[in-house]
């Protein structure tokens, strides 16, 4: 058996006991994986007072970051802390030290991943990060590894299990969007601010390192556009359910030509082949309506499942926990097995991700993506406003596949929902169409409106 | 870039051409991912004179074998022809030669999978074979690398896309088994000869090589109990549905302790912690009852997925093609540019599969695991006869969870299906209970039973 792995972790929240738990208390199996013993030299927390897991030795524990650095029983610091500052200076200084990097910071490598990628090849060092993306689903070896015949032409995920949890408990238990949240925050599931989860952000993080991996692009987070949950209204879940569909956040990389036959007759998600040629991908988080019996639609609670579509293999779908102290230890713990048997450092040296060497993939706007669409209008119950809806959707070639619109409560009462589900149309033009929409004076109100998954 | 990689490929028909075409028409992409380029040497084919895909130009082809594995270009030789003789020469011969090996054969590993293991590591060659269980479904992977830091405590998996397919069309389409079977052939998802798909065979190989992933057990196929789907009858599909459920053919794997909670108060499917402290794992392939709302439930036509519970990260689920040309190439070429990169020869040496470094588990018999049963028998529609069964059942210390009995035709008339659901009992206890009922005077036809899922 080789030379022992020395391990420090810097961090020890949630995760971080983790982690420290397994390697703690499974040493012979972890050992055995990995071809190698690993050692738990080093635990840096910012308050040592604070309860841990009783395996963690009080000498472990420090708040001393560079020493924990530059131990030279250290070969790889296990970054936890999470957030783009102090984070950042812990994996380069970690790099500059010679040190293996073991990361969850899904924000840090969506945000800085070109600059910490960087200076791990100047260090001949390697970064690992399962545990970034959809925590105990191991979707960066799926994607890095597995598929790596595969070229990418899709990806539809549940990449925040926040979000998925309450639209889980909106739909099957009837709860208001506000109810749902305050039951996920008291099961922990949720933080005490739960903005960057519910309006699509996390997603948004995880997203940009999603497509990293399958398309070589660089996404900045903010140029991902982002819809969240936070504005679902429990009516729309109520008339999705009443034409078949559930409500999912999901984070969506579309290719340009997937999905189209080669006759160009096949309609269906996804956008057409750019002009120029060259391939491109569409980068959005927003709520979909999906069929009922659809893959994803079926995922409940605080789950994550990542649907990935491959030019060779076709569908694959992988599903599991999203978060959570053990599931992203499990993934955390994966890669320091990895670096112990030599794997990584091979993947790392192979995938050149966040280089220069990319896949010539360029990142468009969503305007480009055909979708078919649920749109939600407040309307005035009186002769001719439906023949005015419907004439600038007809001025916009997008034509109507359902309708839908309730018997209102009383007759010359106030505006009526009228729910229309469109037939397959780019974006932009869907939202022009919209933006002459909410400019009639017999809507009521700004229309709501979704993308349909199929 | 590093040296060129040779490969041969044995055996040239479905999975062949997916291959050879995945190699031949996207060689950039294949030497990017794998860090060098990889060249197809030859292929080995029975008889040269049969179609191919264009991509394979006619001088790659014939039909000498040891000329391939000789040839000092070749560096892998990828064994596509099934079966367990002459493959497994071929694969011997290869390592021997000094190639590693890339194979898609199941039954060989569950058969031979100790004597080819063994001769890898005494030529110092490595053997891939992702797509030997479920197709494109990168499970091998998952399994080996990505739960590296579990130790998997069960496995319920849809291995047999035939069955699957049979299953869906008999449950949506209300088709009887011949009718499906019929159509699957059509189709291309059933051999012209489907015994070994349909009586459980080929999931039982399958479970078998994944046993050796995650228990490290040498199971011989002969070894897994089976049932298959080919004694279903369309009437057990009817009350499953009514009673919430679907039925899925699934291979299984309990290890002692599944699911127990400490208090031991925790009923759930798996067998009790046997007496004397080793680790156990149950292996069977069956059709299995499984509520609508279950993630394997949903898998539906000729897809596969495998449910892995692993004791740090809980459930993750793995779906997609489990065969067919291109999903398979996908695996294949997997492994091929994993060897590229050098990662398979890492894996291979730390995963240490078929020696005797196992993990300590030893395969009991599924008499041990506990289950809830469906169980459907014809009796005489007269008084005392569900007094005789619930008192067997009593005597068994099995107690009734829910039963249906419909109204007969009319009155007097012949036996009636009477469907019994039991709460949790050992196999073996349960199976001593429908000894006794099969011999009552009043049961006019031997019980159909099958284990629930939950």
């Amino acid at each position: 058996m080789s030379d022992t792995l020395g391990i420090a972790l810097v961090g020890c929240g949630t995760v971080g006991n983790g982690v420290a738990n397994v390697l703690l208390s499974r040493p012979e199996r972890v050992a055995q994986r990995a071809g190698r013993p690993l050692a738990l030299r080093r635990v840096v927390v910012r308050d040592p007072a604070k309860p841990r897991d009783p395996l963690v030795a009080r000498d472990l524990i420090s708040t001393d970051i560079r020493a924990a650095i530059h131990d030279p029983n250290v070969h790889v610091v296990v970054e936890l802390i999470g957030g783009t500052t102090v984070a950042k200076g812990v994996v380069l200084d970690s790099l500059a030290a010679g040190k293996h990097v073991v990361t969850a910071n899904k924000a840090l490598l969506a945000d800085a991943g070109a600059e910490v990628f960087e200076a791990a090849r100047k260090a001949e060092r390697t970064v690992c990060f399962e545990a970034a993306v959809a925590g105990g689903v191991p979707v960066i070896r799926a994607l890095g590894e597995s598929l790596a015949a595969n070229q990418v032409t899709a990806i539809q995920a549940i990449l925040n299990g926040t979000s998925n949890f309450i639209l889980t408990a909106m739909a099957e238990r009837g709860m208001s969007y506000a109810a749902a949240l305050a039951e996920a925050q008291k099961l922990g599931f949720a933080e005490a601010d739960p903005t960057l989860d519910v309006d699509g952000s996390d997603a948004a993080h995880k997203l940009a390192v999603l497509a990293q991996i399958a398309f070589g692009v660089t996404a900045k987070p903010h140029e991902i556009a982002r819809q969240g949950i936070d504005t679902i209204d429990a009516i729309d879940i109520g008339f999705a359910n009443e034409l078949g569909y559930t409500i999912k956040l999901l984070a969506e990389a579309w290719t340009g030509g997937h999905g189209h036959a080669g006759n160009g007759t096949k309609q269906s998600r996804g956008t057409a082949p750019a002009d120029h040629g060259a391939p491109t991908v569409a980068l959005h988080v927003a709520p979909v309506l999906l069929r009922h019996t659809d893959l994803l639609a079926q995922v409940r609670g605080a789950y994550n499942a990542v649907l990935v579509y491959g030019d060779i293999v076709g569908e694959t779908l992988y599903q599991g926990p999203g978060a959570g102290r053990m599931p992203t230890a499990s993934s955390v713990v994966a890669d320091l097995i990895d670096l112990g048997v030599g794997r990584a450092q091979r993947t790392f040296a192979a995938a050149k991700l966040w280089s220069r060497e990319g896949r010539g993939f360029t990142v468009e706007p969503p305007e480009r993506v055909r979708s078919r669409f649920y749109l939600r209008l407040q309307v005035a119950d009186r002769p001719g406003v439906l023949a005015d809806i419907t004439r600038i959707l007809a001025d916009e070639e997008i034509s109507i596949s359902s309708l839908v619109q309730h018997e209102a409560a009383e007759e010359g009462g106030g505006p009526v929902p009228l729910v229309i589900v469109t037939h397959y149309a780019a974006t932009g033009r869907f939202r022009k169409a919209l933006t002459r929409i909410n400019a009639l004076s017999t809507t009521a109100a700004p229309a709501v409106f979704f993308s349909m998954g199929d």
